[in-house]
């Protein structure tokens, strides 16, 4: 057996199912592996940020790791991005990387360059295969470190003769598991005095955000007074009618101080300190007041069901307020012009059960966010690392994850530009994700961030850096062209048609909303 | 004056023109700073990947860097594929990266990342600002060390509060260039005396391929019967008709073996020893006879037309053979369908003086390259570091920095749909290009490839992951999307037509060629 098919074999033994891939000819040993194990699923991306963004939304939704297949030092830099938007959401990635064969890459070959220190920088874990008879064993590793609790990303460089060469041991077992690090239970008593004092914050995040996680903080909260908290940008988290409530902290940095003045204590599970997404002249970075008492009760690698269920068990919380409980009311507008009033409610009212929400949507989520509150029960997934070019890819992986939910993914327009390529997977996997790109043609945030910044006065050349117009993008054919049909309603009612369509049918569809 | 506004001031002092863009939050007062200063033109790319592309395109065409404006680590890490192809093509680069404030960092924000090691994975030279007050010294480091003969990648990192900050001081004076290094000139008798030696090679490459020195290459020829070679993908090269001809190294390492053949001696000017672009089993990587004599007369970084000058001299080479000497003589074809035998001949017939040719065609080159020796004289620019996606971005930064000129493209879909956003770019600033795209819905190279390395019989599953088919990619649709004409020609007199219109006049067109 070549080392190519054991490798692919291990892999396979620990659990993967999807290859998300563009390789190239360093990894043709690899592509002929996968071509004989039917078990594994080969997904082409057309650009590697398409890929790793891809097996971000497989691992948030899937719970476990994809294998990346990528070319070289380039295809890992292509990948980048989407890594470090995996990397914040704790999401486990195993990136496969060829390189060329051990012997070759002292002749500094066009494709060489400085692999192993661009590795480094995107992964937790990083491994090399020196001969054919440490790829499998590297693989297990790879695979182990990828999917220690909460997830992490491994990258694994496979040279080409490590590939192609024979292997002639067995195929190493699968090594156990790294689950979760249990927590301190001697901080529950501190931690239920301290968010029984009047506006203390229970932080909730990382991979507790389920519904089981809300409950146990609506219980907690419904006893001690607390407020339950998460972060702005979260990797999952279930929301909806008839679930509890969680505040997230606002975007922007005087707003997030403002949302978290007066908070005496704050309790952390699975996430750390909120801090300003960027700083700014005279703005604060660290939000919350100094004298705020924290006790980080559950770091992301601890388990924080079991923190939850020590508190909720501890303040002998059995039921929840019913006002920290979403309601399913909304004012679902029938008729009329699609607008920033109406988008928000319409789409909240729309929204399929079980839906899987891929959120880039940037400065439109302003008037979409709050409303799907109070839509039926879903998975909202959102920009983690804050490199936009994430949603598009994102929803592709989700989408296999769990091909029977459709897959709704909110787009800012300068950020669907980043991986574009995305719509042309979407269409060859047939995968049923509406794509609603909000067109207002400009880098709107950008915008607003150069008065908050303070900078000067500026015209028209700084304008031009900001924009999209001039030419517009004409996103109905730029979608057809990838095979994916696209809409472009005006109307509630066309909206509304449209959208109750493609939720419903299998394959792509991509919505443009002009703003 | 706040930094920004110094640092800018500085670079432009050092001879910047053009900032290639695409800046984020961080560089808001960079974007500023640019707007008051009308002497540096802002282009903005709608992926990194674009910018440094074009980065590369400019600095090929122009000899100088121009300025990247990036965002962070990820914005880096999108750009780096064309860093790479950039730094093979020695090319001078000076990628400015905005980061979090200094103060900022340590909160581990969404978008921090590693991108110091980043940084250095992809450059020669990586500075970090750490005040206000290095800020415009770094920059001059930045520009000199990238401008340094031949051309390097400089990035610095420029966190917003040393940029958003009061700068006191006066503009620092640009450093010396660093010029090429001087050769050996002892080497020079015993260079010529292998060049006499039959079969022997004189190999010219990196910044050495220019009108005066292949005519000195071809006199050296001349006089001592040496063969004149060069790289397989070279940085720029001027070529066609009555410019003398040079061989290149072929792709495929048994066709390059066979090539290398009966080479008693060689010498290098500006290039090193060519090797096997990949390795494959059971061939070889170093191309070269074992046997055959190498001298390094002059290293990429040394005076290489002072080397040549010498050769010259030594020989007393004043004539070139006629036989080194391509001819206009193209049997061009009138009318017809337009497929693989008359495309080439068209081609060459149509391109008119002193083009520009941005070449990604991979496979399609192969019915395309050598007819254009003898087309009228243009420049042509190869895919350097074999990473996919430059064509396209490339072109912008040609068409800016010789807007005189009409910029070819010749591009495989494949990586055309690495960087499709460039389209865009093109449209935005009016650019006369004429992208060639040949559509064989398929990455071709790669089932070629799948072959020469011994993989075992493969089947569907893994022709899906070399396969652009199923969707078919509709490329009117996608160009027009994005404001560039787009026309599918199937006959010689249809591309006739298209193509002579598209040369002359301004702005960009596509033109499809399916295969």
């Amino acid at each position: 057996m070549n080392a190519s098919d054991a490798l692919i074999k291990t892999l396979i033994a620990n659990g993967a199912e999807v290859v998300f891939a563009n390789p190239g000819t360093s990894e043709m040993h690899l592509v002929a592996a996968i071509d004989s194990h039917p078990e594994i699923r080969p997904v082409l991306g057309l650009f590697e940020g398409v890929v790793s963004g891809a097996a971000d939304g497989y691992a948030r939704m899937s719970g476990k790791s994809a294998v990346n297949l990528l070319h070289l030092g380039p295809g890992l830099g292509n990948s980048f991005a989407n890594i470090h938007n995996a990397n914040k959401a704790l999401s486990p990635m195993v990136n496969v990387v060829g390189d060329h064969a051990t012997y070759h890459l002292k002749y500094n070959a066009p494709l060489t360059s400085d692999l192993d220190n661009l590795a480094k920088s995107v992964s937790d874990w990083v491994g090399r295969s020196n001969s054919v008879d440490d790829l499998c064993d590297l693989g297990n590793e790879a695979w182990k470190n990828a999917n220690a609790f909460p997830g992490q990303i491994s990258t694994l460089i496979v040279p080409a003769d490590c590939a192609w060469g024979d292997f002639k041991g067995d195929i190493p077992k699968p090594l156990d598991a790294v689950t979760p690090i249990p927590i301190d239970h001697s901080l529950i008593s501190q931690s239920l005095e301290t968010l029984k004092q009047d506006g203390s914050i229970l932080f909730i995040g990382g991979k507790f955000l389920d519904e089981d996680c809300l409950i146990l903080a609506a219980k907690i909260s419904s006893a001690t007074g607390c407020r339950i908290v998460t972060d702005t940008f979260i990797s999952r988290i279930r929301r909806g009618a008839g679930l509890p409530k969680i505040e997230q902290v606002p975007y922007f940095a005087e707003m997030a101080e403002e949302f978290l003045l007066n908070t005496p204590g704050a309790v952390f599970i699975g996430t750390s300190i909120p801090v300003s997404f960027f700083a700014y002249p005279d703005k604060k970075s660290y939000l919350l007041p100094n004298e705020t008492k924290i006790i980080n009760l559950c770091s992301p690698q601890q388990d924080g069901y079991d923190a939850l269920n020590a508190l909720s068990d501890e303040c002998n919380s059995l039921s929840i307020n019913e006002n920290l409980i979403h309601s399913s009311i909304i004012d679902i507008p029938s008729s009329g012009t699609l607008d920033t009033i109406s988008f928000g409610p319409l789409l909240a009212g729309l929204m399929p059960e079980d839906a899987i929400v891929s959120d880039e949507s940037a400065t439109s989520g302003l008037f979409v966010t709050s409303h799907t509150f109070n839509a039926k029960p879903h998975d909202w997934l959102a920009l983690t690392g804050g490199s936009i070019g994430q949603g598009l890819p994102l929803a592709i992986g989700a989408a296999i994850a769990q091909p029977e939910r459709p897959v709704i993914t909110l787009h800012g327009d300068g950020g669907a530009m980043y991986t574009i390529q995305a719509l042309w997977t979407q269409a060859r996997e047939n995968l049923n994700i509406t794509n609603i790109i909000f067109a207002n043609n400009s880098y709107e945030i950008l915008k607003i961030e150069l008065d908050r910044v303070g900078a000067v006065q500026t015209g028209q050349r700084a304008a031009s850096m900001l924009s999209l117009d001039n030419p517009r993008i004409d996103w109905i054919q730029l979608s057809k062209s990838m095979g994916v049909p696209a809409f472009a309603p005006t109307s509630v009612e066309e909206f509304t048609k449209i959208f109750s369509n493609s939720v419903q049918e299998s394959g792509p569809s991509l919505i443009v909303i002009s703003l």
